[in-house]
This record gives C-alpha cells, sequence and structure tokens, in this order.
C-alpha cells in the first residue's frame, strides 16, 4: 500500500498559500493569526470534504478522523502554524501526510482495529513562549501562565485567542486522559542537516534532546591596548577563546556523539577595539539525549570555566536560565517504525532531535513516534526551506505503515 | 638642584579645579569647551604672574617662556584639555612641570644659554579626531580637514574654536620651522601598568609604538544549535577562537617584548544563543616599537586567519582601517634623558608609550623626549587616575635636569 503523492503534494501546495507573502516567498501564519485560523477553517472543510469527522478544541487544535474517542485511539498530527518567514513543510507535512494516510486506507477500505484520528496543533512555534497546542492536549497548562503569556510585541495570548474568538481558559478544557490513546506518531522535515549530508532518505527518531542554557560573565579589568603588556593583562576575551577551544575535549571526555555545545552569543564590554576587554558575557547551550550526560558536561563545562577564569585573573560567574530533560520517544513504537522502514527497503538512520517537536509533550501521555525527512542543506524556518517530493512520499509511506503497525502491536 | 613639589602640587590641584565634575569626581576640559578656554586664561594669568612671556597661537595652543623663537628653542610641553570624566594628572602633569622647571631655574638664577619656552597644546585627547595643537604646530594640518572635522555629536570644530573668538583656519599659522627648535621636552604620566607594577619611578621613553587596526569577517553558515552536529557546522565562532589561540604564538614567533594583538570588539551574527553564529565581525589591533616587526605580526595574523577559515569552512576578508608606523623619539635625547635619571638615582627603565602623546608630532620636527612617571593601578582616562607625588616629584627632576643638559648638548 502507497500514499498519493500528487493528492499529498497538492493539498501541501494549497496550505502553503494561506499566509504567503509575495515579497520574501515566506508562509506567514503565527499562532492564532488570521492566516492561522483562516488554515485551520481550510483543514476542516478538506477533512469534512473527504468524508472525516472534524472539531476544534479550546485551545484552538484541529482533529479531524473517524470513531470514539474514548479509548485507543490511535493519533496522527503536527502544526500548521508557522515562524514568520517560515517554509511549507515545518508542520504542515505531518498534518497533510496525516489527512493523506487516512485517505489511503480509505480507498483500499482497510478495516481499522482501533479508531484514527490527526491533529493539527495550535502555536507549537512558541509565539506565546510555549507549544500550548501540544501542552493543552497533554494537560500542561495552567490558569496563570494563560493569563500572563504574550508575545515579542506584548500581545498577550488571551487578546490574541479572543480576536479570534476562542476563551483562553477553555484550552484548560482540551486536554486528553492518556487512556483515550493508543499511541502518537508525527512525521516532520528534519530541520538539520544530517539525513541530507548523509544521503539517507528517513531519520526514526528516538526523542527530543534535553537541552541547558547558560549565561556567562567572565568579568576581568579593561585596559588600554596599548599601554598594558600582554602577560599584565586581565582579558576577558581570552579566557571565553580558552573555553571554546576546551568544547571539543569536554564533549570527547563527558559527551556522547549527540551532544551539542553552542557559545551563540557574545558580548564583549566596554567592546572598544583599543581597550582590552574588561568583561565578556556569552551563553552556552548544552544538549544531549540523556540528562546524566547533560549533568556531566555542564559539570565540566563549569570546571573548564573555573580555572581558565584563576588562569586569566578573571572572576567567573553563570546563571543556569533553563534547563529541560531529553524526552525520549517511545523505544517499541521507535522499533516499530524501524522495522516498517526496513520493509519499505528505505536508507534511514536512528537519530535525535535537537529541535522541539508536539511530540516532546504527547510522549508524556503515551507511546510517541517521531519520524524524519531530509531537509534540503538543513534549512528550516525560512522561505528556502526545502524537500524533495520523493522524500515526502517515503515519509507519507512510513507514517502510513507505522499507523497500520501500531494498531496491531503497540499496548496490546 | 631640585623642584618645589609644593608650589608644583599646588599648582596642578588649583588646575584640576577647572572643568571638576563634583557627581562623578571627574574632570571635564575637552578640546575648545568653556573649561578648556578657561584654564589656558589661568594658565596664562599664573605664567605672568610668575614673569614669563605668554601667547596663544591661531590653534589655541598657550606657550610661556622667555627668549627670542627664532632659533634653538628648548620647548617642554604636554596638553591641559582633558577626556571627559578624565584626570587630574594626564597632560597637566608636564605642562605644570614645565612650569616648575622654569621658576626654579629663575629662582636658582641659571643664565640659559638658549631660550626655554613651555606650550600647553590644544586637543590632544582628539575631541575632533586629531591631536590639533601638536599637528598645528608641526605643520600637519591641511584647511581641508579642519573644515570638515567634527566631534561625536557633530559639533563641527570650526564652530567649536568659532564659539571661544578661535578662527579654524588661523591653526594653519602656528606652525613652527625646525630651526626654531633645539628639542621638545615631554613629562607625562605612563597611562598603563608597567612603572607602577615593577615599582620604578621613571620611564624613558624610546617611542610610541606604531598600530594597526583590522575589521576582520569570518564567514560560515548560521544553523540551529539543536539540530546541527558539531562535525557539521561551520562556526564563525569557534574560527574566532582558533585565532585568539594563535595570538601567544604569533607574538613569540614574530613579535618582541613590546608587541601587543588584542581583540576589544567582537560581533556574532545573528547572535542568539540557540543559532550556530554565521558570521564573526571583530577588531584586530597590532602595536609594535619596530615597523618591520608590525609587518611580520600583521602577515602572521593574515596567515592565521586563512588556515583557520579553511578548516573551520569559513570565508575570511578583512579590512585594514588605520596604519601608522612607529614614532621614535630622539635616540640622543633618550641617552640624555636616561643619564640624568641615573645621576639622579631614581629606578627606571627604558620603555615604548603604548599610547598617543604630543611628542609623536613634536618628534617630525626636532629632538623629541618623552618621560614616564607611574600611574597608580595602570588606571588613566578616569577619575581615579592617580599618580603619587613623590613621584610626580621625581619627573619633574628629570625634566628639570633634561633641560638643562639638553641646552649643553644637544644639537651642538
Amino acid at each position: 500500500m502507497q500514499v498519493n503523492c500528487e493528492r499529498l503534494k497538492s493539498n501541501l501546495i494549497e496550505l502553503s498559500k494561506i499566509g504567503y507573502n509575495e515579497a520574501d516567498g515566506g508562509v506567514y501564519r503565527p499562532g492564532y493569526s488570521d492566516a492561522d485560523m483562516q488554515a485551520r477553517g481550510w483543514l476542516q472543510d478538506k477533512a469534512q470534504a473527504a468524508g472525516f469527522e472534524t472539531f476544534m478544541d479550546g485551545a484552538g487544535n484541529v482533529f479531524f478522523g473517524r470513531g470514539k474517542r474514548d479509548k485507543d485511539v490511535v493519533l496522527m498530527g503536527s502544526h500548521i502554524d508557522s515562524v514568520p518567514a517560515g517554509g511549507m513543510f515545518d508542520g504542515a507535512l505531518g498534518v497533510m501526510a496525516a489527512l493523506e494516510v487516512m485517505q489511503t486506507l480509505d480507498e483500499h477500505n482497510v478495516d481499522l482495529a482501533t479508531p484514527l484520528w490527526a491533529v493539527a496543533t495550535a502555536e507549537e512555534e512558541g509565539r506565546f513562549g510555549g507549544m500550548l497546542g501540544a501542552q493543552a492536549i497533554a494537560g500542561k497548562l495552567n490558569p496563570e501562565w494563560l493569563m500572563s503569556a504574550h508575545d515579542a510585541d506584548n500581545l498577550y495570548l488571551k487578546d490574541a485567542m479572543a480576536a479570534q474568538e476562542l476563551d483562553v481558559m477553555a484550552a484548560l478544557e482540551a486536554a486528553w486522559q492518556p487512556e483515550q490513546l493508543k499511541a502518537y506518531l508525527e512525521l516532520h522535515i528534519e530541520q538539520g542537516p544530517v539525513l541530507f549530508q548523509e544521503n539517507l532518505q528517513i531519520g526514526v527518531v528516538e526523542g527530543i534532546s534535553g537541552v541547558f542554557k547558560w549565561i556567562v560573565h567572565l568579568k576581568g579589568k579593561a585596559d588600554h591596548a596599548g599601554t598594558a603588556p600582554m602577560d599584565m593583562r586581565s582579558d576577558a576575551f581570552m579566557g571565553l577563546a580558552d573555553f571554546a577551544h576546551e568544547i571539543e575535549r569536554i564533549i570527547a571526555e563527558n559527551g556522547t556523539d549527540k551532544t551539542r555545545i553552542t557559545v551563540g552569543k557574545v558580548e564583549l564590554k566596554p567592546g572598544y577595539p583599543h581597550t582590552v576587554p574588561g568583561e565578556a558575557v556569552f551563553t552556552i547551550v548544552g544538549r544531549d539525549m540523556d540528562e546524566g550526560v547533560m549533568q556531566e558536561v555542564a559539570s565540566a563545562c563549569r570546571k573548564a570555566l573555573s580555572a581558565i577564569a584563576r588562569k586569566h585573573r578573571l572572576m567567573f560567574e553563570y546563571e543556569q536560565t533553563s534547563w529541560l530533560a531529553p524526552s525520549p520517544c517511545s523505544e517499541p513504537l521507535t522499533q516499530l517504525i524501524e522495522e516498517q522502514v526496513q520493509q519499505l527497503g528505505y536508507r534511514y538512520t536512528r537519530m535525535p532531535s535537537g529541535a522541539g517537536h508536539d511530540t516532546q509533550f504527547l510522549s508524556e501521555l503515551t507511546e510517541a513516534g517521531l519520524i524524519f525527512i531530509p531537509s534540503v542543506n538543513g534549512v528550516s524556518h525560512a522561505p528556502d526551506e526545502w524537500s524533495h517530493w520523493h522524500d515526502v512520499e517515503m515519509g507519507a509511506n512510513v507514517l502510513l505503515h507505522a499507523v497500520l503497525a501500531t494498531m496491531k502491536d503497540i499496548g496490546n
């Protein structure tokens, strides 16, 4: 059994025109924007026309499918909101592939063993600082956060939802109970370079990496770059550079092949060309699939920075602004997906996801599995985000066969 | 023969009250400000009261002394303008010590072999982008620059001077001819940590270091810090960090103990904690006393950056925004100063100056010598700039005896 790639392609292109910006070629469907809500309406129409039931919950999540939802639902899904100037595959792929899977099963008159539903989650991209639709389904929202959340322009979530005739407090009623679900399956683009660079077709995702973020201060002494001899300086930038050089060793000694350490933001003070930097403020973002490894890596960073600070006569301080534990996918479901990929004969690898996905909240509720297809050049969150149609087709076929196998195997 | 340190101290304190700011304890005498002009008037009154001739030239330089100025003048000097929130010794020391030297010679009825004058130069601190008073004396100004120069607030030099009843074009008439001068001697605070840290009393300055400034671009690829594996990145920051690690080697292989290399300003793009930096823009400022060494050091920086760029898959570009050759002091005069210091029994070292001084323009006109005294903790251009009075006294005594020896020795 195979999906109809032409229909899937046509649907994806139709959806991409909602919120499309001619000027930069980007898709603009921020959560609860008019374009986002228009896409949700379009999706409900599309699903109804194909013969499925649909409804929108209190969080703005759009569901479509068939059968009772009280027990053992197999749920597919992803999101249809976008970042500003985003691409046409991020999220949309998983939702339209879910519809395609349902239509394919219909056409083949497959007698489903369990109810099958799909969801287009709301506000996955974090405009208001969360992953709202998936959090609502997983029952991870609270009234205080809902009332205080706002976007970068200080538009409150409650006002943005009210403008779309949604009551923010109704999001609390969108939670599912674990017994309602048998499994959750999501197809998504990788948004990274691994599959593309390694010429693979499918990524079988083991989970979402945990991540910590530090803001580090190294404080030395600002000196005149002409009058201060090299050996009398307390140069905060040289301390930062020394740390950068330890990253490879820290990963080799304490990390895994899934560990990432990134210095993405640096500010030197006073930041004048002719002044030895008296202070360096920078971020460290660390990731791994294993929380114990994350702790080892964080500890190694702390030791390295302490030693470097002593060597360069600097003061070292840091603030840990976030620590998110890894969110592993269901191992039985991941194995099941891997078996389908093998039977389909696609080139694949097991891999972590360094980016967040709806799956990470659904995995707290049920067995959750995540499938990647390649992103050309690893690009995402940009107008030139692209995935080849043959990869889209293979991804949808993996979802199709994973759904069929899940109905038989998981949780029985 | 010794200067009268109590009188010198009293004069320095009196001058420091002109432009003093109670709030931060800093001196505010920017070039051609009311406070600066008030200080120039005060100085002329002071010198006249002590029995010397005085005049202000077209650039605002205040001269005081005795004798004809057509041949073999021994000129002492420094500046009395200040940076905003500056200290009480930067520049002022050299001017008030010059007055003290003249008064001491008077009191000892010394029969001067040659005319002796002193100058308080105008706008040494570069408010308008030059070292105007000294450039005027050295004949290094041109009308185009004078008309277009402005400060950071876009106040034009010509307007600032006009507000003080000075005609900017008259600065062109302030130039001296080489035959008018026998030598120039300047006493200044070190504005760096060397003498203070090494517990020395006097610095015999061999010249002003040459300096080059580069703006360097390393361009890689901005990636999601979660999805891009460490070995698939083109991380511009890691290229910068690698360069920082080469600085010590570059100086050891190509530089001298007077070489300085400083990275003072860094910008990462896009500069987000969760994004691998796609571009690093940073400054390199290099210094040495020998222009050949500067060239070797610059070449080594270029080679290191090229190799690092290849290793990290980055593009490397740089713009050399300035190259100022070293400005050596007169070696005979430097030797003469050193002999006086030895006879006085002060602890001293020969050293370069990493900061610019009036001396660098006067050295293009005549034999020029520069004497440093310690700056406590190396601090300058700040309200807590300080030099101990016993060091002030020793510096003035060196100036006194260098003047006496110069009248006998140099250029004869």
